[in-house]
């Protein structure tokens, strides 16, 4: 195993293709998964609830009887949690909800010219799925994450799903978290058997309109097969940082921010971009010396040597070209005036400015959406919003005089597409 | 062949079963066109225009010589089309422009308390595809439809791919539009080679972020398979109307505006829903009656017989129950006073008020996207629009100070996820 990477990346060598060779992003599909889990959608599909419990008592090495969880065990679970941490989660919805509720969209309709009058309606999606993973230890900030935005845009049922332990039960923490966030029903069911719940339906589970949430490589594949029978939010890869960084940081902060995603798995990805030699190698220093402290000192020592990465660049325009061809799902930046550089920024899941805003803020608190496009999606995608959980109908009016004053050229393009009865339609109202 | 179906349903047997049974609507996959374009995909990915070249002569009859529609040949396509066309293709341009722009979201930044700065960043998607489909007809207002919605989001390469004629030729209509709307690129590609000529890149063909556009099984499958590498719209399924029309409306004018979605092909669902039998009877003898005197009576007759279904229901809130179950692609409302009805209407793809607003003056005309969910997809996904084209990303700034105030809060979070590197980022800022 090597040392973590010092990479030096000349204006000229900052390219998409470079980039996307040293971060190692394919998009090789894996058709063994693929087809594994297509055979569980199949059978879930086909055999409902049987087929359900069938795969928890396989995967989850649980026999249950019932998915539901219900309102005595959600009641005993948020009552099982120390009065703080409630007080805690219930500060960090509330912020969240605050953060979001600059999200939504109202419903318009305006008159565009004399008899004709056009909009567009805004309506929340009925039914969402929100998927948490499970594990040992529990992740509430999923739960209020995905939950609270729901919420904001108007979500009638949000129905959360997460694998249970090997006693049969829910983690207390997430029970309270579904509690604190207003989420209406919780099943005891994960992998891409409870993806299949959600999409297809079964006898204890009504099937929904939307699934959110992170999940393993199984997870993620079901979402993308049952993608089109319902919507799914962008597909969760490993995590990732990116800090630029100018000579006055302090490469503690910088080591310990780059620790705190290369704790999340061996994939994670942490990424300095500086044009100071000096900084990158005291950050390198105390990334190591860190370490030794911190608990997950091995599965940061791999995450960290397999894919950490120090960028040395020209200077401050490279840095910012150079990040916006990683699209980082978390880019921080410490330099002055932080945010007089945001315009400069095109591709990035969240920014956190300044030297005072570690990405942990971000994933429990203060209120922005911790869930993110991950390895360059944000090329394309979006923080988890309100506008996730709602979609939009156009709305058309126009008057008799109105669609007189244009039938002709209505008529006469739709029939250019070969369209007559398109022509017809406008036609046959003045008797044409 | 039967004739066209008249079904009654009473307010209580509609469930969103009996909607999904009567229309036939399922999500079934197609295993060998899955497995053949993911061997397109795998061979474009690797051997770039040459597999292109190769399947575009295999499925298109032309052997290219270049994928590259030049700057003479648009202006060559562009000087074919009579004035006349021009002028209502400029003017049906601006109608899109106007609407769309009121679709523009903006970047904002603001103090939530003191110390705490959060917001979004709007930014364009730096570079997208739009598929549009061959044929012998040439379809320019998908053209405008797709490609005015991203011109308005700020995109900067905007590149249009569609199959080429077996002359090798692209056709007019579809440069003269392309160049009205302010397409960058066009390259003389369809089918799944299409979509992963974008998706990955050849040697002439850069890739892109983001694909849209309408497609035949092969395209729609390519784009779902190569979701994730780029990011793609909803997947278009066959054409719908549904019309919720009462006692007063014109039989003529409903079967005129059925038959112009059953022209599309025998697949497209055409269907009244009504408490009148009156105009349920009359409606059905002036489909029978028009479809005789229209170019396209094969396949009108066959989408009505197989797909066309005229419901007879209790009551308007019965109809409208009904329509938010099926939530179609065109929704047209022909009843006194239609607007007051939206705050009911819960899932529809477009709707259109009244007897003088039929289906085609938003196809071709009015603003508002014709690029609409089909299949009940309405009840997640929304037309096609500005915000197809722009990506969000959150902003955060703490000051010390403020983060000092909620750091023992924020890191106890941490840690009861397991996360104990997370709570060192933050706490080592204050050397606790």
């Amino acid at each position: 195993m090597s040392e973590m990477d010092t990479i030096i990346m000349n204006t000229l060598d900052i390219t998409q293709d470079k980039v996307d060779y040293i971060l190692k992003r394919n998009h090789a599909q894996n058709k063994a998964i693929e087809d594994a889990v297509a055979h569980i959608l199949d059978d879930v599909r086909l055999n409902g609830d049987a087929a359900v419990l069938k795969y928890t008592e396989k995967f989850d090495k649980v026999a249950l009887e019932t998915l539901v969880v219900s309102a005595s065990e959600i009641e005993e679970g948020y009552k099982s949690v120390d009065g703080d941490f409630i007080e805690t989660l219930t500060e960090a919805r509330d912020n969240i909800e605050n953060y979001h509720r600059h999200q939504i969209s109202k419903t318009w309709i305006k008159d565009f010219s004399p008899g004709v009058r056009l909009g567009q309606l805004i309506t929340p999606i009925d039914r969402v799925g929100l998927y948490v993973p499970g594990g040992k230890a529990g992740y509430p900030s999923t739960v209020l994450m995905d939950a609270v935005p729901a919420k904001v845009a108007g979500v009638k049922s949000i129905v959360l799903i997460t694998p249970p332990g090997k006693d049969g039960k829910v983690n207390p923490y997430i029970l309270a978290a579904a509690k604190i966030a207003g989420v209406d029903e919780i099943y005891k069911v994960g992998g891409a058997q409870g993806v299949a719940a959600l999409a297809y339906g079964t006898e204890s589970i009504k099937p929904v309109n939307k699934i959110v949430g992170p999940g393993n490589i199984y997870v993620a594949t079901a979402k993308k097969q049952v993608f089109g029978k319902v919507d799914i939010d962008m597909i969760a890869g490993p995590s990732e940082i990116c800090i630029i960084a100018g000579s006055d940081a302090n490469p503690d902060f910088i080591a310990a921010d780059l620790l705190s995603q290369a704790e999340h798995d061996e994939m994670a990805s942490s990424m300095l971009i500086t044009w100071d030699e000096k900084l990158a190698h005291e950050t390198k220093k105390s990334v190591y010396a860190q370490m030794e402290e911190l608990s997950r000192k091995d599965i940061m020592k791999k995450s960290i040597e397999d894919n950490g990465k120090i960028f040395l660049v020209d200077d401050i325009d490279s840095a910012i070209a150079l990040s916006n061809l990683i699209a980082p799902e978390h880019l921080e930046i410490m330099v002055d005036d932080p945010e007089s550089l945001l315009s400069k920024i095109t591709n990035a899941g969240a920014v956190f400015l300044g030297s005072y805003t570690p990405e942990p803020i971000g994933d429990y608190f203060a209120g922005p959406n911790h869930t993110l496009p991950t390895s360059g999606t944000a090329k394309f995608s979006s923080p988890l919003g309100v506008y996730d959980f709602v979609k939009r109908s156009s709305v058309l009016h126009y008057s008799k005089k109105s669609l007189e004053s244009v039938k002709d050229k209505v008529a006469d393009f739709a029939e250019r597409e070969g369209f007559t009865s398109h022509a017809n339609a406008v036609r046959r109202r003045f008797n044409d």
